[in-house]
């Protein structure tokens, strides 16, 4: 355990952050600017976070001790990933310190059965889904939705973990063998047949102002991120409307402050919901770079309840893709390549060391021609990563 | 003297910064999303920078020996001021310490004589300037010349410190009667009939490549840069492409790595040099929130000689105004004003407390309507100083 308090200057806040990774990070340059001070939460020095941010607390998310020495001296406690327990963020709100968003909302992020049915309640559009116990339930549900059919572990997962696509039913068997997470549950939900994904953004504060970001189209691979294009393209307005519109009722009505990150399939029909996540999210990394107020800086005045900055686009086109770990080990070598390359890229690492498929940056392109810009942003990341060598 | 190490991922580099004060704080954005670590050599933990970069070597920018301790592990030294000692300069590089810029090229703004030689000798055009003595050459120089008169200390001057406009010889006597810093002497420049103040600004790296950013205007009160407005309005283009030119001309002649700041007036008959630093300036502050890249990242790529970024400008037109300090001292509850009367404000602190007069921070908004955004601007600036309360 380990606390460098580091002075402020005159009525400034510090927020305390549960979490070290790249979201944390992320927040440090428009805390610097904002003159706002931050502290994580880090189960070590190593982390991205805490390699650059000087008020470190080593200790795990579920130790209320080491939440509670976060939280002495800031104003409001935040987070960089869901992993606290409810039971924990139950403890601290007793105890009177100000989380944001609070244990009632992040309910619905730590339990995807809980979301669902906050979402059916907001009358919020998503694919059909069940409680499943066996295989003979999966077979039902299968039965009225039709296959393939999506298994999901109601907690504990992320980047597509925890998640299996089941396209016959001799293979649902070896799946519902594995063992749940403590307090988890089957979810099964329909597999919708989409036409892309999307991602709403929106930032909500303590009083109620709320703005919303421009609807982005997501690519996943193997269930994690690789690509985000700002704004979607071949989206109509109706549904980017729609889109905004039900990020915004959901962020009311779940009682989000900070940001809200809602994943979507885009649909004939419309668009349905499909997952949820209450912080800075890697669909909106491109608003570092191509926005007016990034989501790490209006996820900052969120929580502290200042007034929210404007979400508007600063380039007809942002690119986002991720930098996944490669075979590659040197990514500061094969910068000398993509910035030479390319002088308009924008570079974010995130102090992490290269394991094969762990997200350690990603590189934003912002400008009027998409075509160039999902080329230069590929093969960007595509030679940090390793995959190509020229 | 502290230092608290930081991990850094593989094969990135550590750039030590000489100077805690507010350029070294806004570099730590950019270092944090390139993954390169900093450590600052400050005088006390209050400073803007040492506040936010947990590497803080404290000590004296004049002590050799907190210097070398500032430089171990870091790959290269760079400076947020002027105010290391040539000798001490002289000490490290001889102790193979990679200064950039180096101590060659730093002695070009550490005595505003040695600069004045190197400019005639490149050929740059600046006012007619004599080294003076008494009140007799000052008087010589101004027959030539004409009144009024600028006077200069060679060593120790900054934002309008040591500089005097003699409009008439009697009040030469009080001037000269002052003590000059250690190994300075009078200078005395033609005071040029200017038509606008600007500034030139290119960043260059050991091998040679560089940049320039667009040419900007620059407002001086009471010597101190209150506004500057990218790209410099009603400048022509034969003036612009003069400037820039004159500067890369400058940056290679004078041997810079790193960020070359020309402080330029516009005549009718061309542009003159009034003055030069080697580092990040005020006048480039635009450049975070107005550019491609800005001029604190770009400081930090040419200093690892990284292939430098696009210095292009990211809106039609971008204005910065300081925030000064005034007599209002609670700068965080003025946020609340400024961010809710305009969402595309965008506020940069330096944690500093409020002292009249005292650079506390600035304030930077782009767009299209040049008139619009000088007076958003200046409002958030008078209400962040104080002068105005609504």
């Amino acid at each position: 355990m380990a606390v460098t308090d580091r002075p402020l200057a005159l009525g400034f806040p510090r927020i305390g952050v549960v979490g070290g990774g790249q979201l944390a990070r992320m927040m440090a340059a428009p805390a610097g600017a904002l003159g706002i001070g931050l502290r994580v939460l880090a189960n070590s020095m190593d982390e991205a976070a805490a390699q650059l941010i000087p008020d470190v607390v080593l200790g795990s998310p579920d130790d209320a001790v080491a939440l509670r020495e976060l939280a002495q001296g800031c104003e409001v406690i935040t987070f960089d990933h869901e992993h606290v327990p409810p039971a924990v963020l139950q403890e601290l709100t007793d105890a009177g310190i100000v989380l944001r968003p609070s244990a009632s909302a992040l309910a619905h992020v730590h339990d995807k059965i809980t979301m669902r049915r906050a979402l059916d309640a907001a009358g919020v559009p998503g694919p059909r889904w069940a409680v499943v116990a066996d295989e003979a339930e999966v077979l039902a549900f299968a039965d009225r939705v039709g296959w393939p059919v999506v298994l999901k572990t109601s907690r504990g997962g992320y980047d597509g973990k925890g998640v299996w696509v089941i396209r016959e039913p001799a293979l649902l068997a070896a799946v519902l063998a594995q063992p749940l997470p403590e307090g988890a549950a089957w979810l099964a939900e329909e597999c919708v047949a989409f036409t892309q994904e999307l991602a709403a953004q929106v930032v909500r504060s303590p009083s109620g102002q709320a703005v919303a970001y421009p609807i982005v189209r997501t690519v996943q691979t193997d269930g994690i991120c690789t690509e985000v294009i700002s704004p979607a393209p071949d989206l109509s307005a109706a549904h980017a409307i729609a889109a905004q519109e039900l990020a915004l009722h959901l962020a009311g009505e779940l009682g989000v402050v900070g940001m809200l990150a809602v994943e979507l399939f885009d649909t004939p029909d419309g668009v349905l919901v499909n997952e949820l996540a209450m912080r800075p999210h890697n669909s909106g990394h491109w608003s570092i770079d191509g926005a007016v107020t990034s989501q790490f800086e209006n996820h900052l005045r969120a929580v502290l309840d200042l007034p929210l900055g404007s979400p508007a686009a600063t380039s007809r086109w942002s690119v986002m893709v991720n930098v996944l770990g490669g075979d590659y080990p040197d990514l500061y070598r094969a910068y000398l390549h993509c910035m030479a390359r390319d002088p308009g890229l924008k570079i974010h690492v995130y102090g992490k060391d290269v394991r094969p498929g762990r997200k350690v940056g990603h590189v934003t392109v912002c400008g009027d021609d998409l075509p160039d810009l999902l080329r230069r942003a590929h093969h960007a990341a595509d030679y940090l990563t390793g995959t190509i060598t020229e």
